[in-house]
């Protein structure tokens, strides 16, 4: 209470009114501040929704397919004459594209594959144990049924914690009960049974046509895509967070944006992302550069590799932050070998990033590395030197000035060994994916750039 | 082929067949290696399957409950005479049962309450469109409903993908749209729809009773509950890995597992289970010790924490497995000091799981943070004393020995300042969750439990 009346005096604005018992008290102001602070919540949240809506097009984009698939599975039973056929059973069609379509055309395929052997399988049981059922006399009927339902269920279910089966079928085993229990719950005679799984089967089929249409062909997102990029973007984050933190600690002009600085973050919290990604881009038909049985789960072994840099750069932020102060002069002259270090580990994953998104054989990355190695040589043998250093008197370097400098010089050299895993896990892509090899122009042009650098 | 024959000549059997161009070829063998291979395959998924189940009790049981909900269920309709009323849509509240029932209460319960409000609200609203619809005469009311499924489709999925939405009411969205187009395509009267929209809520209101009953009355698993032991024994994990890494490290006869060393890597991967866990556990009913409205929020913020640490962990063990060779008088030396700190570190990680776990007021962490304090303190001395130790002549230390040695030691301080945070964390936890002051009999025998240690 105090808070509202501190806030409304700053607003300017009191309206009190006289209680029965001599006291008096402000009206309304509580509750138009309520409105005030609720219409001004709701602004910002359309604004952020139509922020998010304009930054990621492709989001909205799909959102208006969504529209279209129920569109147009709804104008198909508008036109009755149709689909004399599929009977009463066209709900199942909408139910099919509402629960099916997904954001990606893998996760999207993955579900109708899921949803029609589920249901296809489940059906043939269904009907099977419905005619044991019905052969073996009125009072065994529900037994059997109901026992059924229960080891079937709970079987499936359980299938569902295998994480192969997780990954891969989850769905698929939610209907597989669902249909299975709608059967056995229905009562109806096995030649009804037919008659319906029939009309089941039509309706998901022109469901799943519907959403398999209308993903692949208005602006298809694919999952391949997708992970491509994510990996991509992780490493061009990761090469920038790295160069800017390590510039930001040695030289004293230097201020790089805290979103760059943090880039490192956006591959650690992606190891969901790229897992479920690549399980759903294995469904996925020859796309752009991609293949049907394109090798993703390279990328996944990529991502890792990229992982373990980030909390070795992650450590090196820590570390940064540290209130120890290191003598200028020598922080000048160990400046010199760590932002070369930084320097040419964040110039490897920058190319990696380009040989990932370009999908051409690495060439220049051995020559890279092998820079990234000599710059390690040279940070150690500066380490090696520091006592003899003739900018600096040997007596007046104590070793708890240089702790700074020494768990930044060797985090780094630790982040070029991982870097140097990172590599080796691109070029075992490379050679799977079978990349193709890079043509002599393009190799000219991708040096000016890098050049460019 | 090759690698094939290979095998079978090691097994010791070939079988032959003269093919129509006078060559000969392997017969079944392939084949029947393939059944062996398939067998064992088969044997192998099954044997690690039981092993699952065995091993998490937990999920064999919710497998049960999910055969007993399901049974339940069918067995309500099989008693036709108690349902009348529900009529032919009996296979609603199976379906119901299917989709809503998850592993944690919370999960259930939040899928429940997004089911019912997704279905009464597009109820509601699809009623009053078609209502409008109607009015409009034969020409327009096709193009009015199919233009408001287009519009509501496109903007409810848009609403699932803003983050708020998307993590608490997602299942809602799903299911308004898929109720909205049900409506909008069955082409019934008014009249019919409102007895249509009477049936569906009945019968998701047994699925859902039923369900709810199951989850919590049987063996019920609180996503609260998941949640507080998960943030516990990460902590542990922790603790356990980082003594045992520095242990190795320092001493040659300390030989940990690599299971309780690698113990760090379920903190760095669990940040979408916590998240989710903290997300479904608000909406369950006071449990155990935790009440209604919990702070489960706090417990994300421990988990960051506690990942924040992970983090260093791993860059710790990194910078562990370099081959650098240190004098062993100085790592002897060393030792002491960077033992002492990790074990003053970890054992403030272990008090504080305790906390957690015991849902008491934290009354020795600052003493024993105190003492990590102090522990730093002596590290910082040693590293500044270094050239003037007895034990070591000064002109035989070059810098580059103690290189890895300084690197652990501030991996170590600054592990010791993330502790000191996640320490600020549970405490920060434990004055939003109102824990308990603990009584001095607990005291006393969490003392000598510590002391145990």
């Amino acid at each position: 209470m105090e808070g509202n009346t501190n806030t409304n005096k700053e607003i300017g604005v009191e309206w009190r009114i006289n209680m029965g018992d001599g006291t008096s008290r402000v009206l309304e102001a509580e509750s138009r501040f309520g409105l005030q602070r609720f219409v001004s919540k709701v602004g910002g949240f359309f604004q952020r929704a139509w922020r998010l809506g304009v930054n990621e097009p492709k989001k909205s984009i799909h959102c208006v397919k969504v529209g279209l698939a129920l569109s147009l599975v709804s104008l198909f039973y508008y036109m009755r004459p149709l689909c004399e056929g599929v009977g009463g059973n066209a709900m199942w069609a909408v139910m099919t594209v509402v629960v099916v379509f997904e954001y990606t055309v893998g996760a999207t395929l993955c579900k109708c594959v899921n949803r029609a052997t589920g249901t296809f399988l489940a059906g043939a049981l269904g009907v099977g144990v419905h005619w044991v059922a019905s052969q073996s006399g009125e009072r065994f009927e529900p037994i059997i049924l109901q026992l059924s339902v229960f080891l079937l269920a709970t079987a499936a279910t359980f299938s569902r914690f295998i994480p192969l089966i997780k990954a891969r079928f989850d769905y698929g085993a939610m209907i597989f009960i669902l249909t299975f229990s709608l059967i056995s719950v229905s009562g109806y005679r096995v030649e009804k049974l037919f008659e319906m799984a029939h009309h089941r089967l039509s309706t998901i089929a022109i469901g799943t046509s519907i959403c398999i249409i209308t993903t692949i062909l208005f602006c298809p997102v694919w999952a391949g895509t997708e992970l491509h990029n994510l990996i991509r973007n992780n490493m061009d984050k990761l090469s920038d967070s790295l160069d800017g933190c390590v510039a930001d600690y040695f030289s004293t002009d230097s201020e790089t944006s805290d979103k760059t600085l943090k880039g490192y973050k956006s591959a650690l919290n992606s190891k969901a992302t790229e897992e479920s990604l690549a399980n759903f881009a294995r469904w996925e038909l020859a796309h752009g550069k991609f293949n049907f049985g394109h090798p993703w789960l390279e990328y996944v072994k990529v991502g890792a590799s990229l992982r373990s840099c980030a909390y070795c750069i992650e450590a090196l932020n820590g570390s940064m932050n540290s209130d120890a102060k290191v003598p200028d002069a020598l922080k000048q002259h160990f400046g010199n070998f760590c932002v070369r270090l930084s320097n040419k580990s964040s110039a490897v994953m920058r190319e990696l990033a380009v040989v990932m998104s370009s999908m051409k054989k690495p060439t220049r990355i051995d020559f890279m590395v092998e820079e990234m190695r000599n710059a390690v040589q040279e940070l150690e043998n500066a380490l090696k030197s520091l006592s003899k250093q003739p900018i600096l008197p040997a007596e007046a370097v104590t070793l708890v000035e240089v702790v700074p400098l020494v768990t930044v010089s060797s985090l780094l050299i630790e982040i070029a060994a991982r870097t140097e895993k990172l590599a080796g896990a691109v070029k075992g892509a490379a050679e799977k994916a079978e990349f193709e090899v890079e043509t002599a122009e393009e190799a000219k042009t991708g040096q000016s750039s890098k050049g460019g650098n």
